[in-house]
């Protein structure tokens, strides 16, 4: 039988590893504090010190405005979840977080998401991390589908008063896996007027890119073939049929790493934002271009933002370059987007009337043309072949495919 | 007093209570099966089926094979701990993790490290969390400083002796901060005979390279001048001092899925692997090249492995594009490091005697030069700079002061 001394002793030992077993779930989720004002003390437990570092490194002027700033992911996946985990460190002011699909197994070839999370929505669980790593990140998630037709007003709502102080958001990032997806980010954008970048990633995993989307002022996504977009097959269709895209954590890794990069140029004003940024993984090459808006655009509110950014350029001096090549625009009457690749190359061997060279590096070429070997290749560079032409009917054959 | 009634209730009480902290705990550690063998099944619990989707889509003949390789990864900060995530995720056989430095909130702004994790090391915390990732890469963990005496040999050892099968690594990441720990694994490195990988991210954090070296083959880092290295003072140093290197997720992330991309395609065989790729991430701007070992370096092991190397080359056709140029080699008399750098690009402006234009991809040229500008671009091409021997002489004098 067991005796009151026998008994005590069993409640001592299981308070202690009660206690025990609550230390270990509290450090589980340990939250820090909130830090009210970015501090560049060089001390270990300032999260922001090496950031803070980049102001007296000269880099940027003035790091702390990033707290003003509210970004929204569109798409938390593979390129999604990452973009979402380098603004959260960062210290972004804000996230808006949108994504329908639920976590998987099938996912953990990528960054960000780990096996416990299985099951749960992606916006949940990537609030849940992101706001272990930096509490100081205002989360706003939807877990829905932008596309139908309640969301995508909501969505729009959300984009233009979703703000720090309410009003429209400073950059829509889309992370999106296909192309209704897309179609809907750049509806949405070219009626509010709403600066955007694109990013993705190929079906076979090795090359991705991302592109600045400013309505008015640059190609929208409907005003020319999508050059390099990951896949115009929703991952739900691929899963009926029993097959799959291909992914890899580097590339998305990369694409993500570019795309706030970019989003930390463009926000804080240092270094050059990319229009476009490719990345060919099996041969490490990075084409650079610019596209320009096409005047016969199918979306009405692309057209109208290129008419007041028509009027609007000349009075200001950073727009010379862009509203420079915009007088004589290179029209292929051929084909019936009525646009031209505007290449920021100039390999020695260009065509004549390849177009204007905008916006370029002092010093620096970045030579591409299309390498005949590898069918990745091909694909990336299609639209950037020597001969321009072909190349646009090849791209405005595959969009027709969709 | 307390009745034995009271006293079992407890017990009960705190039995339940214990069971549900438990199972808590175990929620957050839910450690996936061990899976024995990689699977293209399309089905959402399947952690591999995006991976093995690359040998559908014509990229990888095999990718089961990586389950074969060994990983040494040299440093677990922002570099390091990413290239170790993505190795996980992407099944690596084993991964070997070598590091002295405990976590900090200071490293927050880098991806992989959560804040609950502050004070561990960063091995163990590496370690735990890569295997609630993926349970089925085996990981070996040595929390010490490889450049000390003892630990030095260790590190030799654990190299030759540390994969699967009991042999050398299959490669060495370097992920080091510093530039005696460069030195070290160079050392150990050149006497092995190991194909390693080195890797920098700049101080001011707006630029990063990653370099392959294979000893005998390429220049080892003890060849050439280092080119782009991060930083070569040591973090501590700049601690001590109340400041500290400016740091960025994105740049460390971008390197980190550089380094891991030309691992994948060189323990696979499949793309191209890159010698030399830099990243300026002011301008999108990625300088590729290659360095020729130096017949004058000091080290004794790398003038060995550069005879074994020659003796070897001519009998192997794969050897031959490297070899071709080998036989005159281009040598800058006029400095003692009797190199001189070689560049795969084929600017139009190139000096003469600029050097032999090797393993360059069909079609492509990278074209750089420098740009003037900006303080980080002349850092970052400095070596790549049109008057190659005046570069090279400034690099030669920043080696000294190191």
């Amino acid at each position: 039988m067991t005796s009151m001394k026998e008994m005590e002793s069993r409640i001592r030992e299981l308070e202690e590893q009660l206690r025990a077993e609550r230390q270990k779930n509290d450090q589980q989720r340990p939250i820090r504090e909130k830090i009210s004002q970015m501090s560049s003390e060089v001390v270990d437990s300032n999260p922001y010190s090496r950031l803070m570092a980049l102001k007296r490194m000269g880099i940027v002027d003035n790091y702390e405005k990033i707290r003003e700033f509210t970004v929204a992911v569109v798409g938390v996946g593979g390129v999604g979840s990452v973009t979402a985990e380098m603004l959260t460190r960062c210290g972004i002011g804000k996230l808006i977080l949108f994504d329908y699909d639920k976590v998987e197994l099938a996912n953990m070839n990528r960054l960000f998401f780990q096996p416990h999370q299985a099951g749960l929505s992606k916006v949940q669980a990537a609030a849940y991390t992101l706001s272990s790593i930096n509490p100081d990140v205002e989360m706003e998630t939807h877990n829905y589908n932008i596309t139908t037709v309640d969301n995508f007003q909501h969505f729009m709502d959300r984009i233009s008063q979703g703000s720090l102080t309410g009003g429209p958001v400073d950059l829509v990032l889309s992370c999106v896996d296909n192309f209704e997806a897309r179609m809907a980010i750049n509806t949405a954008c070219n009626e509010l007027g709403q600066t955007w970048f694109e990013s993705g990633v190929s079906e076979n995993a090795v090359s991705g890119h991302i592109q600045l989307i400013e309505p008015g002022r640059t190609a929208c996504f409907g005003c020319a073939p999508p050059l390099v977009v990951a896949s115009n097959i929703d991952e739900k269709t691929l899963k009926r049929e029993g097959v799959c895209a291909a992914s890899l954590p580097t590339t998305m890794g990369i694409v993500a790493g570019f795309l706030v990069q970019n989003t930390l140029k463009y926000l804080l004003g240092f270094g050059q934002v990319s229009y476009y940024l490719g990345y060919n993984a099996l041969q490490d090459f990075f084409p650079t271009m610019r596209l320009r808006p096409n005047p016969l655009c199918e979306d009405s509110h692309c057209r109208r933002q290129q008419e007041e950014w028509a009027n609007k350029a000349p009075t200001n001096p950073a727009e010379a370059d862009m509203a420079a090549g915009g007088d004589e625009p290179v029209v292929h009457e051929d084909n019936e987007w009525g646009i031209s690749l505007v290449d920021e190359s100039a390999p020695s061997e260009e065509p004549e009337g390849a177009g204007d060279v905008l916006g370029l590096v002092q010093g620096v070429k970045t030579a591409y043309s299309l390498p005949a070997t590898t069918s990745d290749a091909k694909e990336e560079a299609g639209a950037l072949a020597a001969d321009a032409d072909v190349s646009l009917e090849e791209l405005m054959a595959q969009m027709k495919t969709i």
